[in-house]
């Protein structure tokens, strides 16, 4: 393959979320060879790495890494540590003008810093991230002026930065969707949904994993399906919140 | 102890070097409470990480975390890679207007932000770093102008940044000194440099760990020792450079 045959490579974090998913297939259709990063750092729903397996083989990615992070040594959060995932957005969290207990300190910092490390070992110099900060859950870490001064410290970060005075480019494009618009971008652009894990508190069920639908993560999900008409194709324990 | 005796609490990022023993008595020095970070991430020399825990054992650090993080799956560097580590200044790097084959991609980046989502989860402020900008490998890493962005990145980036207007500082107290200047404030703050480790390419004979004396950062390390009219008390392989 010639060189300028060669599609510019970028680096997708991939959690096996609604999100990545569409986010994936973003890349692809801006035209982006992708390489998808999955961060295992302790989630207590670690069935969506399965998911994020699952999402990077069918949005066609080059090729996936899982690290190994433990972010849960670090504590601060009720999504890596012991606690209660809150039902329902963390209205106690909140209106103490705080974020949800779901907030892991500094993790999209962390995710963006990794994806940063190997997009400068692949020569990428696109990051792919599917925050949203719509109808989202308040996290700090998923707002614009995040992302951008994330892009400014990536120029000054790296040796391709200050050598050849690179500029790395966060690309969030979910940032400014709402679910809806997600559910029906996913439509457009032939992402199937099934193969997708988004609950914070799913429950075993004879090797399957059946979502919430109460959790935070859930009860967005669901107002986008809702929104756009449609069916969420997965598996809801019976008599939540669906 | 009430809150009002409490020392602020400050998270360190100790990798077992010299310049990390001397940056965790600084922050011992201005008072804080230190939380010491240390990261086991593929390193080659990774009888750093034992110097790590002398280090902060010696150094008065409240605690110590070791996180793993396979940053050698990402690639990029001799220093987690295969390769050979160069001798002296990676002169054929540096003239072909690059960084040294031992730079890490982005590892700066990667541990500062380990260190927020530490510090923000035990409420401190106050991060600290032993980078140099002076005598250093030229590890895009490591400049003043770098810290600045990510302490502009860690308050968007975290909920007590947004919540509370919160500053974060990044401390870098070794940022401007030479080497020469590191050793004679080792011996003012009484660190015991026999405790710490620096080679990138270290000799293992009976158990102990040998430096080499000819890579980068063994070079650095003794023209500081040789400056300061000092003899370094680790060991080193005979007929080196020493």
């Amino acid at each position: 393959m010639s060189s300028a045959a060669a599609p510019p490579r970028a680096v997708c974090l991939v959690s096996g979320g609604m999100d990545s998913a569409v986010t994936l297939a973003e890349a692809r259709a801006q035209g982006f060879a992708a390489y998808a990063l999955t961060v295992r750092y302790g989630q207590r729903h670690a069935c969506e790495l399965e998911a994020a397996r699952r999402v990077a083989r069918a949005g066609g990615a080059i090729e996936q890494r899982e690290l190994a992070l433990d972010l849960a040594a670090l504590g601060g959060s009720v999504l890596t540590g012991p606690g209660t995932v809150p039902k329902g957005r963390d209205e106690a969290a909140i209106a103490a003008g705080g974020v949800p207990a779901t907030y892991v300190p500094a993790r999209n910092t962390v995710f963006l810093a990794l994806a940063l490390a190997w997009a400068e070992a692949l020569g990428a110099r696109d990051l792919f991230l599917g925050v949203n900060a719509l109808d989202y859950s308040g996290y700090p870490d998923c707002r614009p002026e995040f992302l951008r001064a994330f892009e400014a410290l990536a120029r000054l970060a790296t040796a391709a930065g200050s050598e050849h005075d690179a500029r790395f480019r966060i690309h969030a494009p979910l940032v400014a969707l709402t679910k809806k618009d997600i559910v029906l971008r996913a439509a457009a652009l032939g992402v199937d949904l099934a193969l997708t894990h988004t609950c914070y508190d799913p429950l075993e069920r004879g090797g399957r994993w059946l979502a919430c639908g109460r959790c935070d993560a859930c009860r967005l999900r669901l107002k986008g399906f809702r929104e756009a008409g449609r069916r969420d194709p997965i598996e809801y324990v019976e008599g939540s919140e669906r």
